[in-house]
């Protein structure tokens, strides 16, 4: 393989991981909105079930070559900073 | 909100959940393929100055809500699997 051949492979990840970063931001927006919801009926925003759920969705959507664990325990930091960002909200709205 | 707004958002999370599967996939994919070829070329396959590269993007392009702080975090355990999935085809490749 040449180094242009290599360098645009290395565009083509840069490509992918911008793509990424605005589907992790779309949906921090998304979870955001729901966090709101679920504020206003006073529900809790944690919801192992529904976590649950979401991680069967992608495991049985999961082509490789990743493995199942690995994708896992990616898409468990993602939900994470997403409740973290749920919470900041909430701490906000107790001081207005 | 009514729960069946709710349900629709749930909904969109669980579309983009698949997308940033898809798109982490092909990632994993692509760095296969880099691997592999810096492998031929006898290059260490961490390369520490491409992935800071890779991390100053992401916060270029970062529109929020999330923090840079927060994106690193999970961006980094994404290079980090990618790094291991190229172990692994090392590690293959020796035993052959």
């Amino acid at each position: 393989m040449s180094n242009t051949e290599l360098e645009a492979l290395r565009e083509r990840v840069d490509e992918i991981n911008l793509q990424i970063l605005k589907l992790i931001n779309e949906r921090g927006k998304l979870v955001q909105e729901i966090g709101k919801a679920k504020e206003a009926q006073g529900v809790n925003r944690y919801d192992p079930v529904r976590e649950r759920k979401m991680l069967d969705l992608i495991k049985e959507h999961n082509n490789g070559p990743f493995e199942d664990s690995t994708l896992q325990h990616i898409f468990k930091e993602i939900f994470k900073a997403a409740l973290e960002l749920q919470e900041d909200d909430h701490r906000k709205a107790l001081l207005v």
